[in-house]
């Protein structure tokens, strides 16, 4: 029997390359740090995924499923790599349940960490109980429990999405975009108006990249059907008056203060590097790119190749991703394996 | 011996597609309606690749020579499918060379078609010689002749790129964004510069969607190292004092109007639907979605299928898309071929 694929991490992109594998019978190892699949969309309580409307834990929990059903895939959750030895086709990994493990090659779909609002204090979070995250938001409507204010249960009659929450932002180390945002934001503010219809919803923007076909799907759409109003702005501080949250900065395009009040503040927040990367990057001898992502070689040939040869990488562990993107990578990585067989590990990367 | 897969297209994804099954054993033919493989990259001359500096006939071009090596794809170029019926695994293809084929799956890698600035009439294409495509300038970098006005062959002093033409445009149709424009023309700016210094070089744009990492590669550096200078703005309309383009529009930073002189005057073109694809959809029996594009179910099982089972898309075809997203798309197309042998043929997409 050949030897088993090792992924690490069980996201879209991991899910995505073990099952791929397992279809045409190359076995794998799936190691997951956390105890289940599913990554952030199932971890963090993902609502509606863009841009298919299916809800994250039917349309991942389906690919976790599908996975957890596959005989060829061993999964390993609470579970991290601790060491990575050998060659293209003959490597051994150590597992921190202390097994050790005979590999062909390694994909690394390790992921990303959300960026954490408290770096950004004056804007709120931490300090007033109705400053949330996107991530908070899709947990109220994933849960079913719909979209209140956390101080005192009550339905916000305006509520604001600050866009580029730890993401563009030199000012705290992060001038990376996180890709997806705006239109997750976007996004959101139409379930946020379907369940609430008499709730404000403005977005603070500085530049709409809701590109692609996501621009009519999402950008016009939330507008014209939904009538979310987005204000392109520089955001100062977010304060209260007591009564009423408000966000003062000023309005970029007839450059003047603008200081409204809110029931709720919502952080978009990015998509910082995997906070394990430093130590992925160790155990599994690769590069990491200047801002702490993985390093992934665009090489024109095979695709997710990372700086060690029979080392592959997919999705949003090689900087912000989409989860369709992660998808595809992780499915394109497994290619990559089953061509490596032939021809592509030991190339140059 | 097993039937092959047919792939549509020998752009990025469908080289990718072809290489990857080649690789794995499973023999292809590569139909191309042009009289050479390539893609866009190619075929309109393309310089130097987002994001990772190299020409893209070295790039691209190295994929049509691994392409052109492989024992298992055969290539048909100058050549179209007119018809395909069948059900997956059994599938027969008319060529328009009169071949009848006995094919497994399709992968449709059709690509797009760039808009032609001539439906922007007001912008100056077709009026002035010095108001050009980003696709031209790209083909005076690549030839290696340099960026100099079509008129009289001088050197610009003084260029404008403006975003969006054919994008983002409701009144001429096309209300999607092209993805990979405003990148594109950020590393053009670049280039120019960077073979004129003295060149002053003006971006014209409503968003700047350098999104994700391309932010710190493109946008930053840009403006930080190649003093690129960038106008959120709405244009008007490009004239000429007899001696000088004129760029005019209003300023919606500061809500006011601004006229400009410039040398070269450059339309950074979107992506239209492929000009076949009602052709393409009528053949393969496949939906398009609303703008014209390839319908692709993103059902997070296996990627890149269309309405039709056995029947798989990549690539630039489904939507605007990046070259590197549309090598990932075809890996993972093949991916799908090969998973489908065991499962996903036959499912409902």
């Amino acid at each position: 029997m050949s030897k088993p694929v090792l992924i690490v991490g069980g996201g879209p992109a991991g899910l995505a390359a073990a099952h791929s594998l397992a279809t045409v019978g190359k076995p794998c190892v799936l190691v997951e740090k956390e105890d289940r699949l599913g990554g952030a969309p199932i971890l963090s309580g993902y609502a509606k995924l863009v841009p298919t409307d299916e809800w994250a834990k039917d349309a991942i929990g389906g690919m976790v499923t599908r996975v957890e059903n596959e005989d060829n895939v061993r999964i390993e959750t609470g579970t991290k790599v601790t060491k990575f030895d050998g060659t293209p086709g003959n490597f051994t990994a150590m597992l921190s349940n202390g097994e050790s493990l005979q590999a062909e090659a390694a994909v690394l779909c390790s992921g990303f960490t959300h960026f954490d609002s408290v770096n950004k204090p004056e804007w709120g979070f931490g300090t007033f109980p109705d400053v949330v995250t996107t991530t908070q938001v899709e947990q109220m409507i994933s849960s079913g429990k719909g979209v209140r204010c956390p101080s005192d249960g009550r339905m916000p009659k305006r509520v604001a999405i600050l866009l580029c929450v730890g993401s563009r932002d030199r000012q705290i180390g992060r001038e990376w975009c996180s890709k997806i945002c705006c239109t997750v934001s976007s996004n959101l503010a139409m379930e946020i108006r379907e369940e609430l219809p008499d709730c404000h919803v403005y977005i603070y923007y500085m530049d709409i990249r809701t590109y692609g076909l996501y621009e009519t799907k999402y950008y016009w759409r939330s507008q014209e059907e939904f009538k979310v109003k987005y204000i392109k702005a520089r955001i100062a501080e977010v304060t209260s008056d007591g009564e009423h949250l408000i966000v003062k900065g000023e309005d970029t395009l007839v450059k003047r203060p603008i200081t409204i009040p809110f029931d709720m503040v919502v952080h978009a927040i990015g998509m910082d590097p995997n906070v394990d990367n430093p130590e992925i990057a160790e155990t599994f001898g690769i590069e990491l790119e200047s801002n702490g992502f993985l390093d992934v070689a665009h090489n024109y040939g095979t695709m997710g190749q990372t700086s060690r040869p029979g080392v592959f990488v997919a999705g949003a562990a090689t900087g912000p991703e989409t989860i369709d993107d992660s998808i595809a990578q992780g499915h394109a990585a497994a290619m990559a394996v089953l061509s490596g067989n032939k021809e592509a590990i030991g190339r140059t990367a």
